[in-house]
């Protein structure tokens, strides 16, 4: 069996077939028309639907992307199948979300601004240990609530609970999920009245848009934190600064905005204990050597395949 | 029974013994000198040897600190149990430890003056999804060394396990413990030739003095990141600031420093690619309601205490 590997990603495979690495940007090479297999990660359209049509033995397509739109749209053959990397990219968010949290708990962003001034800084020091304040620098004992609950809060809910947090969920529907409680939006007030750290892996949809607005971050006790690994069009950005400028916010962290990349003069930037980072939380397919071989085993034994799309 | 806990913390009881607050600046006022537990938390000296002189009923000395040094020195007579904070600082340690190790990873200090610049990081969202830098953004597949593996390490080794590192410790005496593999420090070039993120917990001793030398440094590979929630007198500073320099360490952060505060024109403040927290790892006893509660409920039944030193 012969696995075509794209030249945009190193991947570590203990897969016995022959593997071989193809140029995303040019036409799959006569001599290796043969494969079974094609992975793809930031391929050109035009040279996708090239494959498409060119490579008569192809079994499955193997996409490292969380959507495999791209792939699907190609006009690969009925007898094709076509699988996603949805699942290769729940830990790489998570674990950037969990950076977001902590840095702006543990206040990583003010303490940065004390480095460049070299100062140490004492106020933080008496600030973490006086009685008043002393639980605004800790996750432990905090209630956080994850507002969105898939496959990404599913691996980052644990963590928290682990650092000492009280989790929980709001979805769409109610229930148990992973051990952990989740709350149906309709109750969202309640439970925002009780949040210490609210975390938003929501996605950008009508019913989403603008949904953090003035009225939810009026609804979290003052002094709360928020953090959105979702999509920036989620967020009305100026009740989000009005809420960092008043204090009803502690601190805020955002790897989304609603225009990206954001342009140098939105006022967001520099809005008071904001961290912002450049929509870095994805587009790291970890683990995909594994998946690959997984799914490569499972089409060889005739299993069902994992994150299988079309 | 009636608990005299300080005027330094916040504390959240659950005990049903009557709690009264105390001026830990001052005398233990005559209608409370029948207290039978009391809790110390940044005590004055004197007034604490005054309390070993004026608290017939005494029964307990609680002190909320790691090491309970002031309150074994105070002349509590031999009837008095003595119990350190010890158990209640491993969480708070581990959690600004993982803190400053994902900060690292992830490299928040960049991305925060790429904001301070209005600046979107292209570079970084690149370098992280490019094949050859790839694994250099994420703790997943990771291998991460631990040196000192006590009770602080037990903590933090879960957590960095769940974001998909490979853990483990290196210490006097090889073993496993809390289910890792803990090195003897005698093999540690070995192990440090195969570590990407090396975290001390290190006290400060004769044999650790200076520890973390060009040597150890140089037996990384290169690349590598280094986190010091340990203390400061466990690293050449100098040598650190080579490696980072080089390139031989592409990150670190300390939260320790050989001179603290560390003075506003120490070299080290500016060093590149170095993250500066002023000793704020420990010193937040999270969870000492808790652990009050609890002794209070053993020395009620007779029961062995927690984390008792006298």
């Amino acid at each position: 069996m012969k696995i075509l590997i794209p030249n945009t990603i190193e991947l570590r495979l203990s897969t016995d077939a022959e593997v071989v690495i193809y140029d995303v940007h040019a036409e799959i090479p006569s001599e290796h028309r043969d494969a079974e297999v094609l992975v793809s990660w930031h391929n050109s359209p035009r040279y996708l639907q090239d494959a498409a049509r060119t490579l008569p033995r192809l079994r499955l397509v193997q996409a490292l992307a969380s959507g495999a739109d791209v792939v699907l749209a190609a006009g690969f053959g009925d007898d094709v199948r076509i699988c996603s990397g949805r699942s290769l990219h729940d830990g790489p968010v998570a674990e950037h979300a969990l950076t977001l949290v902590l840095g702006a708990v543990r206040r990583l962003d003010r303490l940065h601004e004390a480095q460049r001034s070299h100062r140490w800084d004492e106020d933080f020091i008496s600030a973490q240990a006086a009685p008043a304040t002393h639980d605004l620098y800790t996750l432990a004992g905090s209630t956080v609530t994850i507002w969105g609950f898939g496959s990404i809060a599913s691996r980052l809910a644990p963590m928290l609970r682990m650092l000492g947090a009280d989790v929980r969920g709001i979805a769409r529907t109610a229930g148990i999920r992973s051990g952990f409680e989740v709350h149906a939006d309709t109750d969202a007030s309640a439970v925002l009245a009780d949040t210490d750290v609210l975390i938003s892996v929501l996605p950008a949809t009508d019913e989403t848009a603008d949904l953090f607005d003035a009225a939810v971050f009026g609804a979290l006790p003052q002094g709360a934190v928020f953090v959105n690994v979702g999509r920036g069009a989620t967020v009305d950005e100026d009740a989000l600064r009005d809420a960092l400028e008043s204090g009803q916010l502690r601190a805020a962290a955002v790897d989304v905005t609603k225009t990206e990349p954001l342009p140098p003069e939105s006022p967001l930037w520099d809005a008071p204990n904001l961290v912002i980072t450049p929509h870095v939380a994805g587009n790291r397919p970890v683990g995909a050597g594994a998946l690959i071989d997984e799914n490569v085993a499972r089409l060889r034994d005739g299993r069902e395949l994992i994150n299988r799309v079309g």
